[in-house]
């Protein structure tokens, strides 16, 4: 794509989430089968739209921070994979209403639950996991640990609901934007990774570490995601480049390109986003102005300036394989650009 | 109407929601305050929304179960009225779903929210209002009305969903349709009166008898809207005469004249409802149809069937205002359509 991350090295081998993945191996096979036994129900509808979204290929990066998270601090129980499971449920659950609000048609290269059964199954199986995600919880019996993620539903939806108000209004600032990736992308991060030390009945300072390490690996993760929707391919983005154009969306890279143009692409921004004038010709010129401004690479720049948080919050604690995992993850987030 | 329910005796004052309101009137003015508090957020959008539906003037009669089950076995915290708070949430969650997924314009008379201020920002706000009531009910901290609460939720996305399935089915029967209306309806009357008991610390036998009135009442409280909907004004009804025809609701009323229909009448329903032929003849016809086969008033006494059973669960419990008013509500609930 281009984009070249001058706070990189470029030497050293590429960041990989693998170290993660075989840590938590073991757990994510019975995260994975919870998933699909409370996935169930006798209303057919139910699993076959859960499972469509669930076996779609998805990193499944938050449950993985929980149970990493757990362990890292020594719990032995299974609550971890349970709350594990009801993070990705919440996840998956926000997913499925994202798609109707969205009236997006493609997800990680996939028809959406919506074009196959309807927003109508859409609204109702995101509504029945999240149900299912709050009786994981409660099995758990975690009042701390559900306070924080019953906390975090009600900030991503809020989150949400605030990217709408500010949907198509090209006055938007960076710190708007900010507020919406913290509330519907980073809360979930920093709930995830929050709740293994709870439920393994750390102190503050080690569950205020890794929340803090997830919020800021989940900006990091968001603003990468944002980069790539102007950048990547159809094949690594798992959607179609361009999408968040179309819709109208309001991200990092079209309010630097905006704030940073003359009047007469300030109007032409304005005309395509807030006018819906997001054709093809459009997005072309849209591509070339945020190549002129730079854009992308200071969009990864601020990626890189959290992700730098989130590996400072985590060094007061003891080196483990856990924690080198978990720091490998910030370096695979902000690299998978390239 | 024009309905006649032969097991009423007609001679007795009218059965009033009275007694429980003014029982609850205290502690309904903390659930209202709550509610506002609750509903709030700098994200202007979120109480605009909740707020035009939560001060659109239902009874609240979910809450004031949960009110009056928690004060008549001596519950003198606060916990109650968040409990109640949450209730109301969950069921105003649900509501704006459903209008989402209804496709309705009018709801208590009203424009719906999604008329308004759209799909979208019903279904987000629906999610935020459900995290704030977990919030809530994780902040009274009893594990076992979270357990209860949260399975209703489950619950009643999977009738959603069911109903969903068997929608413009006419094949459906009335245990289908039971199974639909216990799931989305009944499910939040049963969780509402029994987390009364349990957050009374009251026995399993109390707390089993109010989740049987719940449930029970629920039904009843259904029966009775589906009978409405084919016998009301627009007036007593907040909503037109013949909406669930014109969506193609299977309904009790609906069922028992197809089922007992001539072949000719079935061939009518199938092409008004499965084909969607809801034209407003149609919906003539149709009345015609079920008063033909008195098929209002036997749906009534369905609901004085469930309503009986919801008047035994609560017979062993000691006399009281609280019993008493509660048992009123039954035949209030099932009057209504007089």
């Amino acid at each position: 794509m281009g984009v070249v991350l001058s706070l990189e090295e470029g030497k050293k081998k590429p960041a990989s989430v693998k170290p993660l993945v075989d840590l938590t191996k073991a757990d994510m096979e019975r995260v994975n089968q919870l998933i699909l036994s409370k996935a169930g129900s006798d209303v057919q509808m139910i699993p076959e739209v859960a499972n469509h979204l669930i076996s779609s290929g998805g990193k499944r990066l938050r449950p993985m921070l929980t149970l990493a998270a757990a362990s890292m601090f020594g719990y032995e129980g299974d609550g971890h994979v349970k709350l594990a499971t009801s993070v990705e449920f919440m996840h998956t659950a926000t997913l499925l209403h994202d798609d109707v609000v969205d009236e997006s048609d493609l997800r990680r290269g996939k028809s959406t639950a919506r074009t196959i059964w309807g927003n109508q199954a859409s609204v109702l199986v995101g509504d029945f996991l999240l149900g299912q995600a709050f009786r994981m919880m409660v099995d758990v019996g975690s009042l701390e640990a559900l306070d924080v993620l019953s906390t975090a539903a009600s900030v991503i939806a809020e989150g949400e609901v605030l990217q709408l108000s500010v949907a198509k209004n090209m006055e938007t600032t960076e710190d708007d934007y900010l507020s919406v990736i913290r509330a519907k992308t980073a809360a979930l991060f920093a709930a995830a990774a929050e709740v293994g030390p709870i439920i393994a009945g750390t102190d503050k300072a080690g569950r205020n570490a890794l929340k803090s390490y997830g919020m800021n690996l989940g900006l990091a993760f968001q603003l990468v995601d944002d980069a790539l929707d102007y950048g990547g391919t159809a094949a690594n983005l798992g959607k179609n480049v361009g999408d968040d154009f179309r819709e109208g969306k309001i991200t990092l890279p079209v309010i630097l390109s905006y704030r940073r143009g003359t009047a007469e692409e300030r109007s032409f921004w304005r005309n395509a986003i807030e006018n819906g004038e997001s054709t093809e010709e459009n997005l072309e010129h849209a591509l070339g102005l945020i190549k002129k401004y730079d854009a992308l690479n200071d969009t990864l720049s601020r990626a890189v300036h959290y992700g730098t948080i989130a590996r400072d919050a985590l060094a007061p604690l003891p080196a483990s394989p856990h924690k080198a995992a978990l720091l490998e993850v910030i370096d695979f987030s902000i690299q998978r650009v390239n």
